[in-house]
């Protein structure tokens, strides 16, 4: 998959589009998911210019996983989740929409089914509150 | 979730479970899934005894993300695939199965839907040529 500077995330790294960041190094930059299937849903994103894992270097994709690490149980405790899944899409083929490396992280609880992937806009309040909740558990550590 | 050294995964890291193998380091090992969602499923075992992601180093799940990036590409032209799904899963409410830390590579086509996780385990034959063709790719580089 070739890469499109003009994609959405990059647009958001370069903060031409707004989003709402719960952490961000010199490697990374986590978001909320505005159609999130789940409270909660953060996506990791990369600050390589990759549309795919193999696009990318084996350290940008370490890194990305380091970020993920750092904040899966933070956002499982600010949601109240149990478990969580982590993925990650390469191609169209695969259920990727846009073209850049971005990791899901998406708390599960037993009984809740997951909304339709990129479906349906959350309440921009209400995923603000969800990421002050985040952000206070990883200021916990 | 508490970890259990009997669990399936713990046991084909101490060989006492076979496995078919596809790359090996100190901190990883990645295995041919014997009950795949599609052809060229694979998995990568941390060698922490870790059930989620949550009880491992930052730097074992790096290390992981490291053996992903590495096999995705050669995986993807060992079966023809386009695409590729990475996942992990933490908690039975999550769809964790095997309560040891693990990322699943899918290969994805378009129009070709997967199979159920963890549902028919696959002639052991088939798993040995893919196996096979898996490292040649990875070979090839």
């Amino acid at each position: 998959m070739s890469y499109d500077p003009n994609n959405p995330f990059a647009k958001v790294l370069r903060k031409e589009l707004p989003s709402i960041p719960l952490f961000e190094d010199d490697a990374t930059l986590a978001i909320m998911d505005i159609m999130p299937q789940a409270d909660g849903h953060v996506l990791v994103l990369t600050k390589e210019p990759a549309a795919t894992l193999a696009d990318m270097s084996a350290e940008g994709a370490a890194r990305c996983m380091r970020t993920v690490h750092a904040l899966l149980p933070a956002i499982c405790r600010a949601v109240g989740a149990e478990a969580a899944v982590v993925s990650q899409f390469n191609g169209a083929a695969a259920g990727q929409s846009v073209p850049h490396v971005h990791f899901h992280i998406i708390p599960r609880s037993p009984g809740v089914a997951l909304r339709r992937h990129a479906s349906q806009r959350e309440n921009p309040q209400t995923l603000a509150e969800l990421a002050a909740r985040i952000r206070a558990e990883l200021d916990r550590g």
